[in-house]
């Protein structure tokens, strides 16, 4: 890609800045997706006439009115984007959207142009991406692995550098998984933060649109442009997007106690994450071992509990007519919903709350959370052989998130012993967003991984996240 | 009851302070029982000799240390008192409870006394007072009417000077209800204000102990010494016993526009309604109308949606193995609730949500609701011949509380017409039960009328609560 810019805003910014042109970037864009090559990442391609009249459109270079001028994107296929089919990977439900989801809205409206929509477990149910009647997306780092759900177009998408960035929904892990197994950032907002008016529900009391970025400054742009309270959205809450560019001195991060981590076996994740422990504490950090169980228990109620209700009640009357329709997969699990009873639900929401009032405990003695994204990574082949069971341990430290109201942003901290992606999530209580995207750009600035798939590296830290101390002062950080 | 107190608690601990005994106020609670010959109230009366030991135990008179110290009090029968059966007024399901509930345990600390277990529409399920197997309690005032429920017994026991105040249960409007229609203040605390540990749920996400009181002051202190974080119940919140005694001189008070107005045809209720609005206005207040149709939407939702399944989920395994143990009504009830769905669990929910979206509007706009308590008085023979349909009438300004996390509190507003209690309730967001409280107290002041069936009067008002300026000074009301 020489003579190219990298994809993260900054440097696409700094490219218009000086003359560069959003018809240079539409044609890196499509040279991208020829050289990748891959298939399974997009379900529908925005038409590149209609981008550039798109792009004319914008006006005159102005990050100031339209903080993401010209940034291409990508939309994951339960998200409505007005013109183009939704098919949320289940080609007999499509259907083609009147309007634009409020989040697309808000990001059109900022100046951002949608690349096309991506791949994704059907239904955004899954961890796995390869639950999609289409061509599976590839992972960006290494073929023969799982690419990460639901959300696994989106992630290829920007982990290749197609997009700047992309759209996700998480769920249970989507907006983290195929993050941390493509060697990006996923932003996972607090409940209610982004507006999911215009999107396909998964279970609705829990449902996020998530963000997939090269860096957590553009993360966190992307969530500063689309974090608005939204009367369209019952679920909707208005939670400010601050915080974020600094940090006490010393956080105190809660990680799950040595006896209660689980890596089943991958020996070279569990030593990765012990680095990126140390790294914290070299960071300055204090760093807080904590008892899991109760974590693992609130997990375990989303797929053994009733919420899987929340999918089939999302879809009953197209699923009660097609259930042939569905993904093999996909149908067992939403067809199993069928069966529970509304005292089923109470009795999940009374277990989750018992589980609540414990955990919140632990959740209040720590400033954030520092766990693994994914356990391990799994092959094509993993997967095949073990379909539900590997899903199921791909969310070990994702599933509980949503149920406790948390926020999380998975972030990269380098490379495996085996050349591997390794990625931890920060989690944090709901509006405190900006704490755990502060500590994330601390680690991926302290980790120097290049970027997904790319060679591209982290642009300078400019400005630097100033540091707040205990006390409320700020320490200035004076350069040259 | 010449020579004895009154049973509010400021003229008990000025007996007691003059150095009258509680075995003169026992004698006068058994006194009044064979009085009143009502044998629907209790269903477990305490023994005589047991209670007088518990006086011994008490100590010398403290109001300090004790602030319940000697004051008779009622439990409604799904609420545990260790050594006393539980019946929830279904024999069947009737079990000797082991301990406490944590409520009672709090105010036999506080120096109060169990006078016994009172009836109540089986399993807390009606708004009428007449569906359990037992002999129904009598409406105080009029024994042609209903008494209301669910919490017949304790509302009638108060109202006719048996007990000083008694313990009740709301889920629908059971704690107002029955206060409204025998003349006395029932305290319908926030949701989790109270712990429900030891109480049969009737639905656990939204159920309240409640407290029917002679006095507002009274109804406070027992508030005041059982509002608790509980861990032993996971609904329980933090809520402190704050604000109570001071006013802004000017609250904005919602009332149903009068369109929206329902009292199905009893012009008397309508009218003594119009009348305590009068009342608000003339004490400084601003009445403002306000939509109330989605109000009475989220009243539906309880017995139409979903939530009866928690009922159901409550006693399932007894309900599955005893149906025939169930009254006939609730039967019905709790039957129609195995047919729900974990589905149309969730669409209730969801339906609650979009409800709250637009009706936290309205409740934003004002500080306090003030809506007639029940809309009419109803006859034994009018619920014989509408068992159903007329529960739900009465219902119409107390269902949707709980599921909109509000607090409230029935007080008398004075006789109607036609010499029947009239009563209003008033409405205030989570946490804050002392406003609503020092708003009732100024109304029951104001409506100078007799307490509960009894010819004693309301004591005089020491101190009067201070009122607080717009801008926080306190307006000092200097006597003499």
């Amino acid at each position: 890609m020489t003579g190219a810019p990298a994809f993260d805003i900054a440097s696409l910014h700094a490219f218009y800045a000086l003359g560069g042109t959003p018809d240079t970037i539409i044609g890196r864009v499509f040279a991208r997706l020829a050289e990748v090559n891959d298939p399974g990442i997009f379900l529908h391609i925005s038409d590149r006439e209609a981008l550039l009249a798109e792009v004319e459109a914008l006006g005159p270079f102005d990050a100031e009115a339209k903080p993401l001028w010209g940034i291409p994107f990508a939309v994951k296929d339960n998200i409505d984007v007005a013109g183009m089919p939704t098919t949320a990977a289940c080609p007999d439900y499509s259907y083609v959207a009147a309007v634009d989801a409020t989040v697309v809205r808000l990001l059109k409206q900022a100046g951002a142009l949608v690349i096309g929509k991506t791949n994704l477990d059907q239904f955004a149910t899954g961890l796995v991406g390869v639950r999609s009647p289409y061509p599976i997306p590839r992972n960006a780092i290494d073929a023969n692995l799982v690419p990460g759900g639901s959300s696994s177009g989106s992630a290829v998408a920007t982990a290749q550098g197609i997009v700047s960035f992309a759209l996700g929904t998480d769920t249970a892990g989507s907006g983290r998984i195929p993050a941390g197994l493509n060697n990006i950032v996923g932003l996972k907002p607090s409940v209610g933060a982004l507006s999911t008016a215009g999107v396909i529900p998964a279970c609705r009391t829990l449902d996020c649109v998530s963000i997939f970025a090269l860096t957590v400054d553009d993360a966190w742009r992307v969530f500063d442009t689309t974090a608005r309270y939204d009367a369209a959205d019952a679920y909707s809450k208005d939670i400010p997007a601050s915080g974020y560019g600094s940090l006490p001195p010393v956080l105190s991060i809660g990680v799950p106690a040595k006896a209660d981590r689980r890596f089943f076996g991958d020996a070279t994740m569990e030593a990765s994450y012990e680095n990126a422990l140390a790294m914290l504490t070299m960071l300055g950090h204090r760093v807080v071992e904590v008892p899991f169980g109760d974590f693992y228990k609130v997990a375990n109620l989303l797929y053994e509990g009733a919420w899987v209700a929340e999918r089939y009640a999302a879809v009953k009357p197209f699923f009660d007519a097609n259930e042939a329709s569905f993904h093999p997969v996909t149908r067992k699990i939403y067809g199993g919903a069928k069966a529970l009873s509304a005292a089923d639900a109470f009795n999940g929401l009374y277990a989750l709350q018992a589980l609540k009032q414990t955990v919140q405990l632990l959740i209040d003695a720590v400033d954030v959370f520092c766990v693994p994204t994914a356990p391990s990574h799994y092959t094509l082949a993993d997967l095949a052989a073990e379909p539900i069971r590997e899903n199921s341990r791909l969310g070990t430290y994702t599933n509980f998130v949503n149920l406790l109201d948390m926020c999380g942003i998975a972030v990269p901290t380098g490379k495996r012993a085996d050349g591997l992606p390794a990625s931890v999530t920060l989690l944090a209580p709901s509006g405190r967003d900006g704490l755990a995207a502060s500590l994330a750009r601390e680690i991926h600035q302290a980790a120097g991984v290049s970027l997904g798939a790319t060679s591209w590296s982290l642009p300078p830290a400019f400005p630097k996240p100033a540091r707040i101390d205990e006390d409320g002062m700020i320490d200035l950080v004076v350069v040259g």
